[in-house]
């Protein structure tokens, strides 16, 4: 077999075989496929797409390239949840009490990462004391007691996925559905994940900008899931505009438990209920999606979510009246109002953008050396189609610099404010 | 600026602009721009193709990668003409002198490289004591003089492309218009040529198997041509079957003998006056192509262009009496007839199996390293639609070692005969 055969079937629109696709994942993993020949591929994949059949021997090429974490000993079906990545994204943080509190086992690996603001490890760290220095037994040992454990990424897990995505990304081939879809799958069956829900974001804050793109991306994982032993569904939802009101890591730290009690923002409880159902569903603890939704509505109401949240903090070293007082997370030193230049009714408020200006604050990592600042953020008071009076706050930027011109006028920038407009879209569709 | 986004905006079918064009050749040849991310533009172009702007700038920005040839010093149009490749063709040995006699300046550079049959120079190496060795000053001086000469190449000419061929070869980005274009384009114009005339094979031993794809290729050349100040034009001709009959080095000198003496095989004929009239017609040495061929016709007729072929051979140490005399040139030892095995029309001698039945035989190089035999080869008797009875003589092999089996076996599969067959079209169109 020759890569470059291989190469040019893929390039005139046929669909390679399972040995094919084991023969250039090997060969690229082990380096006797080189970078060149492998970025040559992922282009002809780019413009000639790939059959189910492919995708998911791609996938599984990739979950068989490195190490894979065994949760056999935990006891009930693991469920992981995964976002195509958003702004003021906080569903992780809501999602794992949420569904532990019913006997799902919540056993979540984490990493750091690039991004506007922290990973869902930086975000727990805002608590004091809480740590993810857990070794593997204690790891599953806290799951089958708590439902609930976090750790730190570890192992060689898809270093074919992590080659190919360090090529992807300079090579212009990331936006590929067939490439993101098995990139995004491999990562989670090789983290030992029975049952994967998925959250693919749609809008100008989110990968795929338009619907169709995401409604297909969401079917392309659901059908990986299925024809490699694992339940798999997904929601499509908007990131038009951030989700929730609080982009920055403490900041979405106390949003997270004023959603555990009932009181956070409509939107991402709304998509937690949505999310959260499916996870419930999967993992066997309810008979139908609405079943599983009146469950979760259950324990928010009756406090046992917020208590698992306590709970896990506590196992982990973390301070867990941080929960009854919040004013005990990280606080920035300034808070400045962001006030409306005009009356009328928020039209647009880019996620992009504000994620941007959170990272400028020092929310997030431009680089990975980068240090975060756990408190910084902004908290929006305004949301698309809410009515706004001129000189009215919009925002409150927390900051630990008086010099934020630049933030100030970028998010300038990413406000607009028409005569009217309407609520977009949060859920445009399920996919099971 | 940076490549990734290059590589995306020809990825989205965007036309690149010449400083961005001159960014990626440059820094490509100086190894900034790495053969990943190279290799995946190559197939971003292969797919969404270049505008007629794009292909010039990139065939000038090869050009000037590396070195130029000044052919300055030699009076009148330097013609320079090139065929993307077939099987027996003995076109550069026939119209170099034949245009040569007809004042037109031929300074051939001609390099040995791979194939079914060895370069221009392999083949004139078959004439006892003829060499390269020229200097550079004794090179512009014979062709003042003689109006002819041949050197070996020399020169670090178009490095990109050498470089970027090389990578398309492994990538399966060989087969894209524009990169062939500019490929040819680029070498022909940093030799030095003012005008180009082209021979665009088609057809199953042809790079280009179908006549539109060669026409595009054509007309692409000849843009480039007219859009960088070189005069162009393009022949498309049939490269179903093998030129003439010939295939072999030795051979294929002595076919060139008779057609200069007005005695070649019909196909030969017609295309090197067909040929010939661009190359005198882009040198100002004919009113019109008409004009030029009746020229062509006359040099023949009278003997010029022979004595014009001897006169080279001898000025670059060769010995012309083999042109009164062929069978001085190297002779095989065995000379083998292939009977036909039935009665009929002769429906298809595949091109590329010929020749490579030539090279087994001795005739080319497979690697870099492979000693070429200038004798042995291939000698056809009937070409498609030629009448042949049963047992009748197909073909001649001439080769050094009895053990042919496997060549005959080649040629068995190669040779269709049937009950009726046409003659196939020669020359498809003329591109100017």
């Amino acid at each position: 077999m020759r890569i470059v055969d291989l190469i040019e079937k893929k390039r005139d629109g046929k669909a390679l075989t399972t040995e094919e696709i084991q023969f250039i994942i090997e060969g690229y993993t082990n380096g006797s496929i080189p970078d060149y020949q492998m970025s040559a591929l992922a282009m002809a994949i780019y413009f000639q797409g790939m059959t189910t059949e492919e995708v998911s021997t791609l996938t599984m090429a990739m979950v068989h390239s490195g190490e894979t974490i065994d949760l056999s000993s935990i006891e009930g079906v693991k469920v992981d949840k995964h976002s195509t990545g958003g702004v003021g994204d906080t569903t992780t943080l809501i999602l794992a009490p949420l569904v532990a509190a019913l006997d799902v086992p919540v056993a979540k690996m984490s990493g750091r990462g690039l991004g506007h603001t922290g990973g869902t490890i930086d975000k727990l760290e805002s608590v004091a004391g809480f740590h993810v220095e857990l070794d593997k037994e204690e790891f599953i040992e806290n799951v089958n007691k708590n439902k609930i454990a976090v750790i730190g990424q570890s192992g060689n897990l898809t270093p074919a996925d992590k080659k190919l995505y360090a090529l992807r990304d300079v090579t212009a081939t990331v936006s590929s559905i067939p490439l993101i879809a098995s990139s995004i799958m491999s990562k989670k069956i090789a983290a030992g994940a029975d049952a994967i829900v998925l959250d693919v974001k749609t809008g100008a804050g989110a990968f795929m900008k338009d619907v169709e793109d995401a409604r297909l991306l969401a079917e392309t994982m659901v059908n990986i899931g299925n024809s490699v032993g694992r339940k798999a569904m997904a929601v499509i939802s908007d990131m038009s505009q951030p989700l929730g009101y609080a982009i920055g890591n403490a900041l979405e730290v106390k949003e997270a438990i004023e959603t555990l009690k009932g009181q956070g923002p409509e939107d991402l409880e709304r998509l937690c209920l949505t999310l959260g159902s499916q996870m419930v569903y999967l993992a066997g603890k309810a008979d139908s999606l609405e079943d599983a939704e009146n469950k979760l509505r259950a324990v928010i109401k009756n406090g046992q979510a917020l208590e698992k949240f306590k709970g896990f903090l506590e196992s982990q070293g973390g301070d867990p009246t941080i929960v009854e007082d919040p004013s005990k997370l990280p606080q920035a030193r300034y808070h400045i109002d962001f006030p409306a230049e005009e009356t009328g009714v928020v039209a647009e408020i880019i996620a992009d953008s504000m994620g941007v200006a959170a990272m400028h604050l020092g929310a997030g990592r431009a680089t990975k050396e980068s240090e975060i600042d756990l408190a910084v953020g902004i908290v929006l008071h305004k949301k698309v189609g809410d009515k706004v009076e001129k000189g009215e706050s919009l925002l409150t930027i927390h900051s630990n610099s008086e010099d934020i011109a630049e933030v100030q006028s970028l998010i300038k920038r990413s406000i607009l404010i028409k005569d009217k407009a309407e609520k977009p879209t949060l859920i445009y569709d399920r996919v099971m």
